[in-house]
């Protein structure tokens, strides 16, 4: 497929053109905040870009009518309403995190709640490498909501380790360990891949990366 | 509640009957192999004993009419069939494996399943005590057979360790890890009291621990 | 060898039993608090009790003029005179951890601290059953002690947990994790064993578990 | 300083060429297969190419007299024996691992054989990405060549894992794990740059990536 990217020339914006050229998809179109590059029409847009650039992805996605797929972080409450009133139009897959692992880690820690009850301890721990500046990462944290009790985030900071979260169930009797680790970028491009791939059969509609994944 | 265990002086014996005494039920009956030692008519009876029994234990129930839980590893085909003649009259919760955490574990692995694959990775990994005789472990082939493709099982005799179990699925962006460890018989004497606890209000049926868990 | 126990009824004191017994020797002399049980003159004495019982034992080995093992913990700078001062009569081995384990894992601290500058990253975790008091554990203060930087020590309390301690060091290549788990109290008991043994054949002084290990 | 690569568009020529630049110093010359491009005078030379092309290496640094630090595999007995004669005239370092954290690994397995008895298990564990050939791993069969005991060794191969190995001592108490994984091949440049610094301060002579951590 022909694809653009917003912030293509951001970490996770390199990653995406690596992988899906790989795959044998190629990159048409590129913005990185004013400059635009195009040699043709995208059939879907990715933005792994900043908040403050948000508003002008809602008009290029207007003015071109193609599936949206947005990763970009930071994203308010009012932006989200606004991607809400996009989707009337378009196919909009909008998540925090496209890793596959974790989302399906999320899966797994609800399926576990049901059966457990307060009587478990509960404990979370994450690694990440040392310029992380978030303490804890925000994936631990979304990940802490899903349990029905509050729990302690361990959170360690340890050479180049890309980022890991690890949640312990234990009773009197056993322990149940559930673990994530995202050796690189490659972890989100892959659901970035996975959800362009279904935007082109999509009907308009807001999508979470969950939705794709079911 | 009143109960009776068959296989009380073995080791899940003793054990059954120091969480159910600790949960304030008293062992009104004890048989192991020929000694029967019966103080009341118990409510619901508890069998933890050798397969070569099995036919005693088919008689004591047709003849008190009460749920059975029965661990006893070893059954075959015929003593599975009698077992599902039985629960035409009383309530029979059979398991193989009556840890909650091994059974939640197993569901897990079915999720994951249906996420994952064929490009996914796939590792397991049992640890147990030096005196183990089974290698691998019946738990790690009852895992292995959950999992869609074959999987290599890398069975580790350390110590003193109870028992532990771990799979690990791996693209080449991320790992997941899924882990049950037990640290004593407590993990499955746990589940046979949460079966007994249910059995009182059961119609008769045949239930494996998987149902009582849901 | 005929050996005696100050502190019989205590935890420990019943897993030196335990062990001692299984390995041929025979306990002789028992005492808890103010009630003794003699059949016989001990070769050795272990004392694993309180700390506010330490003048009786002081007292105890000046009599019978025989080696002494000490594991209690709690005893204060004062106590650790005496026991110096009791050491130029006969061989007393004192620690406040005889789990052969731990001795290894801090003499292999201090060797990777030789190798390691203060570019690399420092984490320690310890992990113990629900009910444990101490937060972080006395052992993981220890351990921090030997480290030539200031360490964050990650408790976790989970279940059953008997007690895991763990270091990580990352530099932005690699990571060293260096771990140790106790299984139960015979992870004492055997470096209990190992010291009495040894005491038979030493001269008098005072020895710390470290030495004896070597 | 100014230095050479032999081998400069490997990927380990690749990584070392990276942190040194890092690190302020200047690739003055690039050796792969035939062609030679050289603006100085190179100070040490390094070498992380192939067997076949040993003997090119052992021309040049006769020619030039520099300190030559060699990490390619697959040398056998002959190319050592010459390798030990050209350190007659110059500094040789010569390792088959230059990751700082698995020599230290080396060191602590040394260690603990001293302190434990055959009565002690093992296990050892190696996992790497999916498209490791060796299996084991060299670095495997070179840690268990430094037990006292044969050993299983377990070998994983998931994702994208650059390279972790894990060796566990249990006894019937504890468990004792020592555990390395390396990030990435800067694992090893890092060693590379060690020892390059290190060269310039040294007489002729053969020494190994050991001698020059201790």
């Amino acid at each position: 497929m022909k694809y653009g990217i917003i912030g293509a020339s951001g970490r996770m914006g390199q990653e995406i053109a690596r992988l899906f050229n790989k795959n044998g998809h190629q990159l048409v179109y590129r913005k990185d905040e004013k400059e635009v590059d195009a040699s043709a029409e995208p059939e879907i847009m990715i933005d792994f870009s900043l908040a403050s650039a948000f508003p002008e992805t809602l008009s290029i996605i207007k003015e071109k009518s193609i599936p949206l797929i947005i990763g970009t972080t930071g994203l308010n409450k009012d932006n989200l309403t606004e991607l809400h009133n996009l989707a009337a139009e378009v196919p909009v897959i909008q998540s925090f995190n496209f890793s596959i692992g974790i989302n399906i880690l999320s899966k797994l820690i609800s399926q576990v709640n049901n059966y457990l009850d307060k009587s478990w301890d509960l404990e979370m721990t994450e690694t990440h490498h040392r310029f992380k500046k978030d303490k804890p990462s925000g994936t631990a944290l979304m990940l802490a909501e899903l349990l029905k009790q509050p729990v302690e985030i361990h959170a360690k900071r340890l050479g180049s380790e890309f980022g890991e979260h690890k949640i312990e169930f234990a009773s009197t009797g056993e322990l149940i360990s559930l673990k994530h680790r995202a050796y690189s970028r490659e972890a989100f491009s892959r659901g970035v891949l996975l959800s362009a791939e279904a935007a082109l059969e999509l009907e308009p509609g807001f999508y979470s990366f969950q939705d794709i994944l079911n």
